[in-house]
């Protein structure tokens, strides 16, 4: 007979209580948590930071939880901006797990916070089998790297339904043609909203909030 | 008392051991293997793609595997090249396991093959973890993506020693610069060796052949 010290049922049972217990706790605290997903080298942290500033002259406070491996490079983004930020080091996993997200909830002062940002872990796979507790979830892709995602990966797709696709003002020198990720989303999931945005010039965050339900005179 | 029907241990001694058994066999036939990993949409099938178009004429016999969650569109590029292929299909792992290699070679005629790309799923974080026993490992990033994904999820980068930077053709339209991604890399893996490429062009090839040592009047 082989055991080992725990079955993987368990593991999920307790993240997935993990991830109740986030929810609740984000929920009493009046804190809108969205958790932003999408492959390496997209444009997420640039895309939140492009919305935190937006957020910041409506009296919205944010905070912006950034994971990596290694380093704290997208962190000391956030922290630029002047929201309140945490940096998760995830080490060799593939994605942000409740766990990690509720050591980061309590090490964060809540306290005032309205939105709160969670930037995945890089990828388009992992991320999407642990449930965190947030109330939102956005995938971002860039254009430059096609729809093929889409075609080849739907389920991240077919699981949220926002899909942000960055980096647009090159979708012409790329060859991608918009239309074409519009018709490959909709035939993966016809009840999600497609923005199309350049967060490096500033294109596209207008819908974003929109697509959100975000205004500036929103009642916080 | 908690029970499992495995433990960890020996699933990663059973991929080990698979990994091992690819290699020899793969050594066996005479067959470089080539694993190819990367994040989505950097142009992983465009590069193979290109190769697979040099080798032919110089008479050397390629095959490829692609993977994908669901249907074969790499596949069916790797076919019109009139490469042998085989198409994998990997679900919700997020990489090839030597498993899934193995039943490919074994569902794969190697007869007189001299080259085979494996493409891995893609993603930066999990692909590195799952030896699968080819001789060779490239990753490819694209410069559109920057070059942050070497300085926050390092491993990948440090444990192979081979990396394109392709889609180069659009890095002064994204600001990046190769200098800069060259000395990230050099800081993280100093014995590697960088190519930059544009597979959609066909630059860079050459130097990406040349750093696999290959020639058109190698022996095969």
């Amino acid at each position: 007979m082989e055991i080992t010290q725990y079955n993987t049922d368990d593991v999920l049972a307790r993240q997935l209580k993990l991830a109740d217990e986030n929810y609740r706790l984000l929920k009493t605290r009046q804190v809108r948590a969205i958790n932003v997903m999408g492959p390496v080298g997209v444009g997420k942290t640039s895309l939140i930071v492009r919305l935190i500033e937006r957020f910041i002259p409506c009296g919205v406070k944010v905070a912006a939880i950034a994971a990596a491996a290694v380093g704290d490079e997208d962190h000391q983004r956030f922290l630029e901006t002047g929201a309140r930020s945490i940096n998760l080091t995830t080490g060799e996993d593939g994605h942000i797990d409740a766990t990690g997200l509720n050591r980061a909830l309590l090490a964060l002062d809540l306290a005032g916070i309205n939105v709160l940002f969670v930037e995945n872990v890089p990828g388009i796979i992992s991320p999407v089998d642990y449930p965190l507790g947030t109330g939102d979830e956005i995938v971002v892709i860039a254009a430059t790297s096609g729809g093929g995602a889409m075609r080849k990966y739907p389920r991240i797709f077919t699981q949220t339904d926002l899909v942000v696709v960055n980096k647009i003002d090159l979708a012409a020198a790329t060859g991608v043609k918009t239309e074409t990720m519009s018709a490959d989303y909709a035939r993966i999931n016809p009840h999600g909203r497609i923005v199309f945005a350049d967060a490096k010039h500033g294109s596209g965050i207008d819908e974003l909030l929109a697509a959100l339900g975000f205004e500036c005179d929103s009642k916080w």
